[in-house]
């Protein structure tokens, strides 16, 4: 691996991709460094590649920022880590994770790829232009399965139940492959119809939502 | 355990609910049982039941259907495992999963928690005139979940990376307690309006959708 590693950003991510480097004994050093790891905000990428020397590797771990936010560089790549981070947690978190390489050339990727590997990242080759796309997707699995939970738990809640007894069914629905069972995929309209008229009458902000995801199942 | 069980219907559930019994040395027969238990297609239970001689305790493992649709019989309840089957699995389904009980008398409600303990699952009461509100919250929480997994899916597929990558971002969603992450989270609204865009640009039939779930996260 290129060392030794700047790290700049100690979000989330930054601090468990510092602790993964350390785990495997990468040098990480802020004078003198071979690659410099931007692990900030997505709007401070830009300037903050703006303001560096030019000379080592520069690199950014945004899910949807394209390599031009990186200028002037031109020895660059991005390794977006396919994953929800927290600050409860540490190294760890990256491993089993995929990770989107985006580079300009075979160095470049190269170089990326060996980053990934050592971070125990699962490597994957993402076109610059296609970030965008592959963010959206990202976001709609991770951050509207958020949604979805609270949203159905705010109905199991409001029939009585305890929202946190969705948990083994959500867990479980991912461990069967995203099998569908229930209502749809019995061609059962009759509850679907009532689960509408539920939720217009309990819930009618979420009508539009309910009739949107049953019209993507299909 | 009241018995013998006779358990009428051998689909997903009826199935593991069987071998559980069966594992816990519960007497299975269809004769002179004391409680039949119905495993049916929702809409086939009215008449299943109306078909049964008055006597045994009846009962049924629907979500949405109300305890009426177990007419003429009284001694009657509800058990809903609040989980997703499939026939690749056994018994051990059953495990950790939630479960709703319905039922209109105490004697009814001891039978009902009983027979949800023996099968390894955790009883919760439901009223009778809230079994649909909370079904809906429950097929939201896994069948469109499903729905969220495939149309990610395509968008990271569209975009050139392999779609399986997002299964351990939507696992770890799960076990750190859907914490949100991400562009909303962040208030970066302008990575949400690039999302938009590349949606509209690219699978247009999912900006209705995307805009549902993003009002329904704030």
């Amino acid at each position: 691996m290129i060392e030794p590693i700047r790290i700049v950003g100690v979000g989330r991510v930054g601090s468990a991709i510092a602790a993964r480097l350390q785990e495997r004994g990468v040098a990480l050093r802020d004078e003198g460094a071979e690659l410099v790891l931007l692990c900030v905000p997505d709007g401070a990428i830009a300037g903050v590649a703006r303001a560096l020397e030019p000379g080592p590797w520069v690199a950014h771990v945004s899910g949807a920022t394209p390599l031009s936010a990186l200028d002037p560089h031109s020895r660059r790549f991005s390794v977006h880590p396919l994953q929800t981070f927290t600050r409860a947690r540490g190294a760890e978190q990256l491993d089993g994770a995929y990770a989107a390489v985006t580079a300009e050339s075979e160095d470049a990727r190269a170089v990326a790829v060996e980053l990934a590997e050592t971070l125990g990242l699962r490597p994957f080759e993402l076109a610059d232009e296609e970030r965008v796309l592959y963010h959206a997707g990202a976001a709609i699995a991770s951050n509207y399965l958020v949604t979805l939970r609270r949203v159905a738990g705010r109905l199991v809640e409001d029939a009585g139940a305890p929202p946190e007894a969705l948990d083994p069914l959500m867990r479980r629905t991912i461990e069967n492959g995203f099998e569908l069972t229930g209502p749809i995929a019995r061609g059962d309209w009759e509850t679907v119809e009532a689960h509408v008229r539920a939720i217009r009458a309990r819930r009618p902000e979420y009508e539009g939502l309910y009739h949107a995801l049953a019209e993507a199942t299909s």
